[in-house]
């Protein structure tokens, strides 16, 4: 089974990249399923259940967030009638979404997971590493589900790094997010799981983060407040491709995607 | 003019690989000058005046540091021997060691500037961006220097893409190091600017940012102090090399190192 | 001569009471400066020129701020046009406004100079400790003053203790805000300048920091995001009373300022 | 029932002025019960078995700690021995010691629970808003006990006031620790709980929390890594005296203990 996943889509100029491609993209590569990062979808802020229906229509079979999860407020009510979309596994109990999913494919169950690390990171979340152990033994135990993967929403690379060999052989893919830059460090570990400290955004090239270079430089600068307005200009879509043999849930191959789209495309 | 720049070097693997790898790489890649960052080449922690002594001589033309720059306690009294080392250039007026130089090579004078990201750093310096259009304007104007080449000692990708775009036209590269994972977005910006995010390390690959997996993972399950010894194993060596027109300072080229060696290479 | 501090005014609550209580406090306790920390006076965020104005109208004469100074846009205008109004010395030279000014009195000349700590604030300033030596040095040298109050915007305790003691002998008082919360250490150092590690606020008394309990007690519990209400009930005043020497500038008394006024007061 | 709660001891003189004066104070103030915060008593940097013997001789009945805990590293060895000495409660299950305890005494049980921030706080640990909830109910419900007395080791004012809220009505007492600076706002809240931002703590008095001033001084000015002396000279001993009807576990009275002893006291 092929999973592709898409790194941390950002604002219109994402959204409408990742829309206008993802079909081509599946098909061009036989992917079987496709996961995405929604957490900057809406102005580069959080997501709406407007966005999130798009993306899952758009060929996005589960959409993963992260600590902006919450930015825009309709998306409370929306949780708990869309189980396809994910919020960090580590919040307390009681918090209204959920953190994995187990969604059945014709090539068998895929169970996906979006947890949050812990450094530099807001809020202050349950211990990721422990969070981790306990949910993938559920979902290996008692739903006897094999092919996992894991979209770690993480700011340093030693916590994204120490995740994925935390994971080793549990899991069949842990990919990063949150630093909207693509690492160049794509593995696989030796127990069999991918790995990729962080599959990058879906946003437009020029740009610091996805946002205008000038006011992300002039505030660096000055210190002063300032509006990052979302980026113009040519999108470039970042994330990973991993095959996993879904007898055993080990990845077999792993590959960075990452397109420079042309304006319109 | 073909500068190679490596990331991090990390304890006694890193050094060992470097030196005896660096010769081979400047004559297979036909490279001018070096430049290694040294801030983790004693143990992980800081650098002697024999291992900056051992760089040198390897091959490395200037030696870069990082927030650890001060770990090892010697280190203070090297630097007004050693102007070829560097430590970040924004400490205040008086802090031993230079944050720039400037080098003459056949092919004309080179000048490297070390600098520290503020954003979850320690400790907290002179704001980089002010530093850098001061330093550089200096190296530009007084000093006549075309050829600019900066290592931005970084934790946050914004604060070092951030970098790169705010020195675009005025120095010939720009590259990260500090988080020891190579991104994978090399490019030169509109004015001529080379950039990479982060170089990564020179350190064992089987590890979390060089230091022993287990370590660091148990760090991070259990919050206890912990050791983190330098990991063993295959070493690889991450960087880049940048192609720059002496007459312009601009960069023509740019490319990823990034070399797994084999045990004993 | 005597000066009144009063610690970070939160919202409508501390506002109207300061007004309503300020001549009351210049009377009782004979005071003859005042100086007030407005940063959180508009809605718990920042402040307007209207609120700076009717507090400079109730009596205080000088207005500081902090890290929030900037969250009302329309503060950036009103600066060049009132050198009351203060905001923290340590931004890069062109921030409108000033992190100083003297004003004269019938006893003489008095400075007051706002500056930010660096640890765990934001954004990342200019290094206040050199700051503040070259505008100390700066007011007493070439302006010729010789009472200097400082107030000191930090977080940490371990950073405002340290700064009195580094200014000690050098400014009248020197004393923190920013914790909302005042400490009970007020102290004159050995050579003469007044300390208290933090001022304290002036806001409802029943609130974390001047915003309502229960939005905040929900925030640290949940993680979700929250809006924080300025509380409402009686209102705390807190604040410091030095007596200072004009001859020499130097703190001859200390004492903290503490009083709830009851509803309506 | 009254209890004496005594912050932060740092170091020898910390150690040494505790030592000598408990049994004073005890006598003196009609003391029952007495909890000491030993962080930093081994020379500023966590405790050690010795040192932990010798507090509950010289008459503290338990031991707080914080993040410092595990300075000392033979101290994790001796956790499972003396059940008197706590670390926080929010680590991981199967942590070495407990974060909580019930003592016998003539007027009934006591129980003392030491729990840390999340914010600014290293390492990260479990919320603890959430743990203490469910520790204050296992202890009320299963063990039916109605004086307990909380040490809540924090670096934020916000956090800290939060906790004393939060357990309103349920414990006796919320006292912060870890700033190592007293804060003047003991008070009973509504339901019956006693709370104090901080305890502050019992060190040297002329220090920056504890430490040699030049020492914290010269680091805040050069950013240079520096070695920070237990400073000498008169002792301060701070913390927090309540009264507490033992019968419904509210509390009746309290007062900050602030006092400063002669050398050679
Ligand atoms: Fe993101
Ligand atoms: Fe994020
Ligand atoms: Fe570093
Ligand atoms: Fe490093
Ligand atoms: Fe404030
Ligand atoms: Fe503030
Ligand atoms: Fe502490
Ligand atoms: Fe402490």
């Amino acid at each position: 089974m092929r999973i592709l996943f898409l790194g941390d889509i950002v604002g219109e100029p994402g959204r409408k990249a990742v829309r206008s491609r993802l079909h081509h993209i599946k098909t061009q590569e036989d992917v079987d399923f496709i996961i995405v990062n929604g957490e900057n979808s809406a102005g580069g802020r959080g997501i709406t259940p407007k966005i999130c229906g798009e993306l899952l229509k758009a060929g996005a079979q589960v959409v993963t967030t992260g600590d902006h999860v919450w930015d825009q407020r309709e998306i409370v009510e929306y949780f708990p009638k869309q189980p396809l979309l994910l919020r960090p596994l580590n919040y307390p109990a009681g918090t209204p979404g959920n953190g994995s999913v187990i969604v059945d494919t014709e090539k068998g169950k895929v169970a996906v997971i979006n947890v949050q690390g812990n450094t530099f990171m807001n809020p202050p979340l349950a211990n990721p590493f422990l969070a981790m152990e306990e949910e993938v033994k559920r979902l290996r135990k008692e739903e006897g589900v094999k092919v996992i993967f894991v979209d770690f929403h993480a700011e340093t690379t030693s916590e994204s790094i120490a995740m994925g060999w935390h994971l080793d052989g549990t899991v069949s893919a842990v990919v990063g997010t949150h630093t909207h830059c693509q690492t160049a460090d794509e593995k696989i570990l030796p127990k069999g799981t991918a790995h990729l400290t962080d599959a990058g955004m879906c946003g437009p090239d020029v740009s610091v983060l996805g946002r205008s270079v000038e006011s992300v430089v002039w505030r660096f600068k000055s210190g002063m407040p300032t509006r990052f307005p979302v980026a113009k200009g040519q999108v470039r879509l970042c994330g990973l491709i991993v095959d996993i043999d879904e007898d055993t849930g080990k990845a077999t191959a792993v590959k960075r995607y990452n397109e420079l789209l042309e304006l319109g495309a």
